[in-house]
Protein backbone atom coordinates (compact mmCIF):
# COMPACT_ATOMS: atom_id res chain seq x y z
CA UNK A 1 0.00 0.00 0.00
CA UNK A 2 1.21 3.63 -0.63
CA UNK A 3 2.56 5.44 1.80
CA UNK A 4 4.39 8.67 1.99
CA UNK A 5 6.99 9.25 4.65
CA UNK A 6 6.80 13.05 5.10
CA UNK A 7 2.75 13.01 5.19
CA UNK A 8 1.51 14.17 7.95
CA UNK A 9 -1.55 11.87 7.38
CA UNK A 10 0.31 8.87 6.66
CA UNK A 11 2.08 9.61 9.88
CA UNK A 12 -0.98 9.46 11.97
CA UNK A 13 -2.31 6.45 10.03
CA UNK A 14 0.92 4.72 11.02
CA UNK A 15 0.53 6.04 14.65
CA UNK A 16 3.73 7.87 14.67
CA UNK A 17 1.60 10.92 15.31
CA UNK A 18 -0.92 10.42 17.96
CA UNK A 19 -4.90 11.37 16.98
CA UNK A 20 -7.73 11.50 18.71
CA UNK A 21 -9.49 8.31 16.65
CA UNK A 22 -13.35 7.96 16.42
CA UNK A 23 -13.17 4.89 13.80
CA UNK A 24 -10.01 2.64 11.99
CA UNK A 25 -10.46 -0.28 9.99
CA UNK A 26 -8.35 -1.79 7.64
CA UNK A 27 -9.03 0.61 4.74
CA UNK A 28 -10.02 3.68 6.33
CA UNK A 29 -8.73 5.96 10.06
CA UNK A 30 -10.88 8.83 11.12
CA UNK A 31 -9.73 11.27 13.71
CA UNK A 32 -10.84 14.47 15.15
CA UNK A 33 -9.87 17.64 13.55
CA UNK A 34 -7.26 19.05 15.82
CA UNK A 35 -8.56 23.16 14.07
CA UNK A 36 -12.09 22.31 14.22
CA UNK A 37 -14.63 24.51 11.95
CA UNK A 38 -17.74 23.14 13.90
CA UNK A 39 -18.88 21.46 16.91
CA UNK A 40 -18.79 18.24 15.15
CA UNK A 41 -15.10 18.13 12.94
CA UNK A 42 -14.21 14.63 11.85
CA UNK A 43 -11.69 14.02 8.97
CA UNK A 44 -11.93 10.34 7.18
CA UNK A 45 -8.63 9.22 5.48
CA UNK A 46 -7.76 6.45 3.29
CA UNK A 47 -4.54 4.26 4.95
CA UNK A 48 -3.35 4.53 1.43
CA UNK A 49 -1.61 7.65 0.36
CA UNK A 50 -3.68 9.84 -2.34
CA UNK A 51 -2.59 13.19 -2.39
CA UNK A 52 -5.64 14.77 -3.93
CA UNK A 53 -9.11 14.20 -5.61
CA UNK A 54 -7.83 15.06 -9.01
CA UNK A 55 -5.40 12.17 -8.86
CA UNK A 56 -7.93 9.69 -8.34
CA UNK A 57 -9.22 6.94 -11.74
CA UNK A 58 -12.18 4.82 -11.75
CA UNK A 59 -10.01 2.36 -10.38
CA UNK A 60 -10.45 4.33 -6.95
CA UNK A 61 -14.26 4.98 -7.32
CA UNK A 62 -14.78 1.88 -4.98
CA UNK A 63 -12.55 2.84 -2.27
CA UNK A 64 -14.36 6.47 -2.54
CA UNK A 65 -17.68 5.25 -2.37
CA UNK A 66 -17.00 3.15 0.89
CA UNK A 67 -15.38 6.31 1.75
CA UNK A 68 -18.82 8.03 1.71
CA UNK A 69 -21.04 5.84 3.07
CA UNK A 70 -18.08 5.74 6.15
CA UNK A 71 -19.15 9.53 6.72
CA UNK A 72 -22.77 8.86 6.87
CA UNK A 73 -22.00 5.55 9.45
CA UNK A 74 -20.14 7.96 11.34
CA UNK A 75 -22.09 10.71 11.47
CA UNK A 76 -24.66 8.48 13.29
CA UNK A 77 -21.87 7.07 15.52
CA UNK A 78 -21.20 10.88 16.44
CA UNK A 79 -25.08 11.57 16.94
CA UNK A 80 -25.55 14.16 13.92
CA UNK A 81 -27.14 11.49 11.63
CA UNK A 82 -30.13 12.89 9.85
CA UNK A 83 -32.59 11.70 11.56
CA UNK A 84 -35.74 13.36 9.55
CA UNK A 85 -35.32 16.41 12.26
CA UNK A 86 -33.34 19.29 12.18
CA UNK A 87 -30.03 17.57 12.13
CA UNK A 88 -27.56 16.65 9.26
CA UNK A 89 -23.97 16.76 8.60
CA UNK A 90 -22.06 17.92 5.95
CA UNK A 91 -19.35 15.60 3.62
CA UNK A 92 -16.70 17.70 2.25
CA UNK A 93 -13.35 17.35 0.00
CA UNK A 94 -11.60 19.67 -0.91
CA UNK A 95 -8.84 20.12 -3.60
CA UNK A 96 -5.97 22.36 -4.18
CA UNK A 97 -5.30 25.34 -2.55
CA UNK A 98 -8.54 27.22 -4.27
CA UNK A 99 -10.41 24.69 -2.58
CA UNK A 100 -8.76 25.05 0.94
CA UNK A 101 -7.26 21.76 1.00
CA UNK A 102 -4.23 22.02 3.33
CA UNK A 103 -2.88 18.13 4.27
CA UNK A 104 -2.07 16.72 0.71
CA UNK A 105 -3.37 12.97 1.19
CA UNK A 106 -7.13 12.87 0.73
CA UNK A 107 -9.75 13.33 3.05
CA UNK A 108 -13.32 13.91 3.68
CA UNK A 109 -14.63 16.58 6.68
CA UNK A 110 -17.34 15.25 8.18
CA UNK A 111 -19.13 18.77 10.14
CA UNK A 112 -22.54 19.55 12.14
CA UNK A 113 -23.49 21.34 14.71
CA UNK A 114 -24.80 24.82 14.79
CA UNK A 115 -23.88 27.16 11.62
CA UNK A 116 -21.79 29.46 10.52
CA UNK A 117 -18.72 26.98 10.58
CA UNK A 118 -15.58 29.02 11.24
CA UNK A 119 -12.90 27.70 8.52
CA UNK A 120 -12.93 24.89 6.87
CA UNK A 121 -9.47 23.87 5.38
CA UNK B 1 -34.42 2.73 -11.90
CA UNK B 2 -36.10 4.66 -9.52
CA UNK B 3 -37.72 7.68 -10.14
CA UNK B 4 -39.43 9.93 -7.82
CA UNK B 5 -42.32 11.88 -9.79
CA UNK B 6 -42.33 14.56 -7.38
CA UNK B 7 -38.82 15.16 -6.77
CA UNK B 8 -37.27 18.47 -8.46
CA UNK B 9 -34.12 16.28 -9.42
CA UNK B 10 -36.12 13.53 -11.09
CA UNK B 11 -37.73 16.20 -13.00
CA UNK B 12 -34.68 17.87 -14.32
CA UNK B 13 -32.83 14.16 -14.89
CA UNK B 14 -36.20 13.67 -17.31
CA UNK B 15 -35.91 16.92 -19.07
CA UNK B 16 -39.80 17.86 -17.59
CA UNK B 17 -37.72 21.13 -15.75
CA UNK B 18 -34.63 23.00 -17.69
CA UNK B 19 -31.34 23.33 -16.58
CA UNK B 20 -28.13 24.25 -17.78
CA UNK B 21 -26.42 21.35 -18.36
CA UNK B 22 -22.97 20.29 -18.08
CA UNK B 23 -22.42 17.39 -18.62
CA UNK B 24 -25.11 13.91 -18.92
CA UNK B 25 -24.08 10.48 -19.10
CA UNK B 26 -25.59 7.20 -18.35
CA UNK B 27 -25.64 7.15 -14.79
CA UNK B 28 -24.83 11.16 -14.16
CA UNK B 29 -26.34 14.61 -14.84
CA UNK B 30 -24.55 17.87 -13.74
CA UNK B 31 -25.48 21.30 -14.45
CA UNK B 32 -25.66 24.96 -12.78
CA UNK B 33 -27.15 25.61 -9.22
CA UNK B 34 -29.64 28.14 -9.96
CA UNK B 35 -28.96 30.26 -7.24
CA UNK B 36 -24.65 30.33 -6.93
CA UNK B 37 -22.75 30.31 -3.60
CA UNK B 38 -19.88 30.60 -5.85
CA UNK B 39 -18.45 31.77 -9.23
CA UNK B 40 -18.36 28.51 -10.16
CA UNK B 41 -21.37 26.15 -8.68
CA UNK B 42 -22.42 23.21 -10.59
CA UNK B 43 -24.28 20.27 -9.01
CA UNK B 44 -24.09 16.32 -10.07
CA UNK B 45 -26.83 14.00 -9.46
CA UNK B 46 -27.12 10.53 -9.83
CA UNK B 47 -30.43 9.83 -11.87
CA UNK B 48 -30.98 6.96 -9.61
CA UNK B 49 -33.07 8.52 -7.03
CA UNK B 50 -31.94 8.24 -3.84
CA UNK B 51 -32.73 10.90 -1.00
CA UNK B 52 -29.75 11.24 1.30
CA UNK B 53 -26.11 10.31 1.50
CA UNK B 54 -27.68 8.44 5.05
CA UNK B 55 -30.00 6.31 2.46
CA UNK B 56 -26.75 4.70 0.37
CA UNK B 57 -25.39 1.72 1.54
CA UNK B 58 -22.45 -0.36 0.68
CA UNK B 59 -23.94 -1.38 -3.12
CA UNK B 60 -24.45 2.31 -3.64
CA UNK B 61 -20.58 2.79 -3.32
CA UNK B 62 -19.30 1.86 -6.64
CA UNK B 63 -21.54 4.84 -7.99
CA UNK B 64 -20.91 7.51 -5.22
CA UNK B 65 -16.99 7.10 -6.35
CA UNK B 66 -17.98 7.48 -9.79
CA UNK B 67 -19.80 10.54 -8.39
CA UNK B 68 -16.63 11.91 -6.75
CA UNK B 69 -14.12 10.87 -9.50
CA UNK B 70 -16.54 12.90 -12.01
CA UNK B 71 -16.24 15.93 -10.01
CA UNK B 72 -12.57 16.05 -10.19
CA UNK B 73 -13.30 15.74 -14.36
CA UNK B 74 -15.89 18.37 -14.22
CA UNK B 75 -13.81 20.42 -12.30
CA UNK B 76 -11.17 19.99 -15.40
CA UNK B 77 -13.53 20.58 -17.75
CA UNK B 78 -14.85 23.96 -16.10
CA UNK B 79 -11.12 25.35 -15.88
CA UNK B 80 -10.81 25.29 -11.75
CA UNK B 81 -9.09 21.92 -11.37
CA UNK B 82 -6.01 21.96 -9.67
CA UNK B 83 -3.10 21.74 -11.81
CA UNK B 84 -0.38 22.53 -9.07
CA UNK B 85 -1.02 26.35 -8.63
CA UNK B 86 -3.44 28.29 -6.52
CA UNK B 87 -6.56 26.73 -7.87
CA UNK B 88 -9.00 23.84 -6.48
CA UNK B 89 -12.04 23.45 -5.91
CA UNK B 90 -14.49 21.83 -3.38
CA UNK B 91 -16.94 18.93 -3.44
CA UNK B 92 -19.78 18.85 -0.87
CA UNK B 93 -22.49 16.87 -0.15
CA UNK B 94 -25.11 17.94 2.62
CA UNK B 95 -27.30 15.56 4.33
CA UNK B 96 -30.21 16.67 6.22
CA UNK B 97 -31.25 20.06 7.10
CA UNK B 98 -28.40 20.49 9.95
CA UNK B 99 -26.10 20.08 7.02
CA UNK B 100 -27.94 22.60 4.10
CA UNK B 101 -29.17 20.11 2.62
CA UNK B 102 -32.48 21.60 0.08
CA UNK B 103 -33.62 19.00 -1.89
CA UNK B 104 -33.86 15.29 -0.85
CA UNK B 105 -32.07 14.04 -4.05
CA UNK B 106 -28.50 13.17 -3.13
CA UNK B 107 -25.92 15.43 -4.99
CA UNK B 108 -22.89 16.67 -4.83
CA UNK B 109 -21.45 20.45 -4.91
CA UNK B 110 -18.47 21.54 -7.17
CA UNK B 111 -17.28 25.20 -5.83
CA UNK B 112 -14.75 27.35 -6.87
CA UNK B 113 -13.94 30.67 -7.63
CA UNK B 114 -12.94 33.43 -5.10
CA UNK B 115 -13.97 33.11 -1.66
CA UNK B 116 -15.80 33.56 0.67
CA UNK B 117 -18.61 32.13 -0.59
CA UNK B 118 -22.06 32.72 0.35
CA UNK B 119 -24.39 30.12 0.71
CA UNK B 120 -24.33 26.54 0.04
CA UNK B 121 -27.46 24.74 0.56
Amino acid sequence: MSHDPNCLFCKIAAGEIPSTKVHEDEEFLAFRDIRPAAETHVLVIPRKHIATLTDCTESDAPMLGRMLVLTARLADQLGVAYTGGETGFRTVINTGPGGGQEVYHLHAHILAGPRPWQRMG
